[in-house]
């Protein structure tokens, strides 16, 4: 059976819903970020990147979110999350999980994980202060070019769904204005409102 | 025909030697870093993120590296380039190639791009003091985890093996000591010797 390692919060909920959308048997460890336990060694033998998502399969733990996204997507073929039959409408949907994660969520990260890629606080300070405008141009980007909707590939929800709705999570906290992308905004309270999300943020903030 | 738009020097090089490999029908298409071709009008209908690779196929343009690569190894599957008929195999490919995007690549940036997330020069020369030990500690991981030898996934040539070749062309620039990294140097040696990159190497390299 497939095992999650998550922390609330992290991108690993994407992951998470696409699990509870492919109708997958698994479960869901959590891991807590306030204890370090990323960073320790029984969390290291899983994953010595010390990150989530981690996922445990009968083959093996696979780690980094487009991945287990296209894995979730190659291995639940009934549950329809991304074109599998269709080489370049897939390599979209992998563009698309790969600039969230590669951009994205990188300009993000220099919010709170400055120490990744620097050491004195002068500079962490500096990174902070453009958050809201790296961040800001990725959301302009997907707004305008890439989020075609109602669903990020249009008509079918796809595994580019989830992720973008994790990364929504943190709009508001990197100081991008939500006025500015309606589209990337309404396409967050749509997914709110579906079963398999509500399901899984009421499981991961219990 | 596959339209591949490269800069010598850039990650757009795993997707030229994979397009070699799979013995694609293709073109290769210079844009000139030192003018900013990237960011300009014509380029950025082509790509508007302002980066290479972008490649254009029949359908339309895709980006991001991993994306490129497995969709080469889809569209060219006698090249035999992933394990296309085993999620959890391509999903280890994938979850490799993703690393070397998220966070190797992203690591090795922070040298000559930090006004992506900053902009004050001191913090640019606070991230440039720490590139050897960020991108150094990405080369451990990859050294004693991730590359198994003698290929990236092991007996058999992936889209994994032209990436981790591509960014290892870095490794002496990011002040990271190859002698800590023999497998990897190895492996870089290696592929230097196979006529698809000798090749690709030497069209850049005009």
């Amino acid at each position: 059976m497939i095992k999650l390692y998550y922390a609330p919060g992290s991108s690993a909920l994407a992951s998470h819903i696409a699990l509870e959308d492919a109708g997958a048997d698994y479960s869901a460890v959590r891991i807590s970020f306030a204890a370090e336990e990323q960073k320790k060694p029984p969390y290291l033998v899983i994953n010595p990147k010390g990150r989530v998502p981690a996922m445990a399969t009968d083959r093996g733990i696979l780690t980094e979110t487009p991945a287990i996204l296209a894995y979730i997507a190659q291995s639940y073929p009934q549950a329809r999350l991304a074109p599998l039959d269709d080489p370049f409408a897939f390599a979209e949907v992998q563009a698309f999980n790969c600039y969230i994660c590669a951009t994205l969520h990188v300009a993000h990260a220099h919010r709170m994980r400055g120490h990744r890629w620097a050491d004195d606080e002068a500079a962490w300070a500096s990174m902070q202060r453009k958050v809201p405008q790296s961040v800001g141009a990725c959301y302009d980007l997907i707004e305008r070019d890439m989020l075609k909707g109602p669903f990020v590939m249009g008509e079918h929800y796809t595994i580019c769904d989830p992720y973008l709705f994790t990364v929504a999570q943190w709009i508001e906290a990197d100081g991008v204005d939500p006025a500015r992308i309606p589209k990337v905004v309404g396409h967050r309270k749509r997914m709110s409102e579906r079963p398999s999300v509500r399901k899984v943020l009421a499981q991961e903030h219990a």
